[in-house]
């Protein structure tokens, strides 16, 4: 069997650093894993991400920043994630339908439910088995995205996702805690306060039991 | 009042040409005309477009193309279409939905109700008042539109919309006919095989009853 599994959350969560790590965990059990993002995740999407980050000289409306970013998607779900489920890989993904839904959701204000009719044509519906959500308080996140950036001074200007502030980043935090509680099966919240190894050794833990569960 | 008026039509139907000659005969009448086109509509729409057509180094998938005309529409109608129509403008665009549903729909196979629901999101259900459709057989529509480029023979090996050959074309035609057929009040058929300034006769008059008929 192979597993398609999200890793969501706000900016200095961790969820990066954990991918890596639950990705060395299931190689050591011999499974064939692949590790993959969004929107970069496709040649085309990291066209459409470099579209969306340097977006300087002009405007891109909500509507439009929703499109880019589902138009990313539904590049990454055929050119990418698909064909590597077909080939029996697990994909581990930095962020998916999740981070639309608060993003372009919650925080741009797009109806929720134009989002899940979106998501869903660029999507064909597929949706992660297992949906990792790095929880920490939005302060503690900031702090740890803003010591990861110290030395590039000219990303952290361009990267418009790290200068919201504190509200926009508990906003986004409370949102993924609310699509959590709305899908407690394939959810996983993972107190993200703790040091790199405990979480790692919890999420390792979570995918044991999804392994033994799903006779994987 | 301000109308929103599109023109479609396959490779070399004129309407690029018409859409001037039309510009031309409504600022006669000293109204304030505006012309635009799609994708390209908008700075965004621009990026986008180049990204469409110079997709040599990766692949676009059907449904991450839709999403990226899409893309350019939600922009083009926010950033450029609406704001010109509230001021009073008289706007003609190349290209508009009707385009989304014959080549990405028809030709590429996205379903129909997809389409219509995700330009729906897109435009906010903005439609144009008045659609004229240049019609003519695919042969004579590619012959026009291979004498437009002779002198550019790169721009013809980069532009895929005219590589597709004639049953292509054909299909297209069909297909806006078809639709045309299904909004007869909004759509204006023109036979696009006679000589420019006889189009353009035929493209006034229409204009010309539009107005009267509607006190504009």
């Amino acid at each position: 069997m192979s597993y398609f599994i999200s890793f969501e959350g706000i900016e200095g969560c961790g969820k990066t650093t954990q991918i890596k790590l639950a990705a060395r965990f299931l190689r050591k059990w011999r499974l064939p894993v692949m590790t993959t993002e969004e929107p970069g995740g496709s040649p085309l999407g990291k066209r459409i991400r470099k579209l969306l980050l340097k977006r300087g000289p002009f405007d891109i409306c909500d509507e439009a920043e929703t499109l880019l970013f589902l138009a990313a998607r539904a590049q990454h779900i055929r050119e990418v994630i698909r064909p590597a489920l077909v080939r029996g890989n697990w994909i581990l993904c930095d962020r998916f339908s999740d981070a639309t839904m608060v993003y372009q959701g919650l925080v741009r204000g797009i109806d929720a439910t134009w989002i899940r009719t979106l998501d869903e044509f660029a999507t064909s519906s597929l949706k992660p088995h297992l949906t990792f959500l790095f929880d920490l308080p939005a302060e503690t996140g900031i702090r740890r995205a803003l010591q990861r950036m110290s030395g590039v001074p000219e990303k952290a200007r361009e990267d418009r996702f790290e200068q919201e502030g504190l509200i926009f980043h508990e906003k986004i935090r409370k949102g993924y805690l609310s699509l959590a509680r709305q899908e407690p099966d394939r959810f996983r919240v993972i107190d993200a306060t703790g040091d790199v190894a405990s979480i790692s050794l919890e999420v390792c833990r979570h995918l044991k039991a999804f392994l033994s569960a799903d006779g994987g």
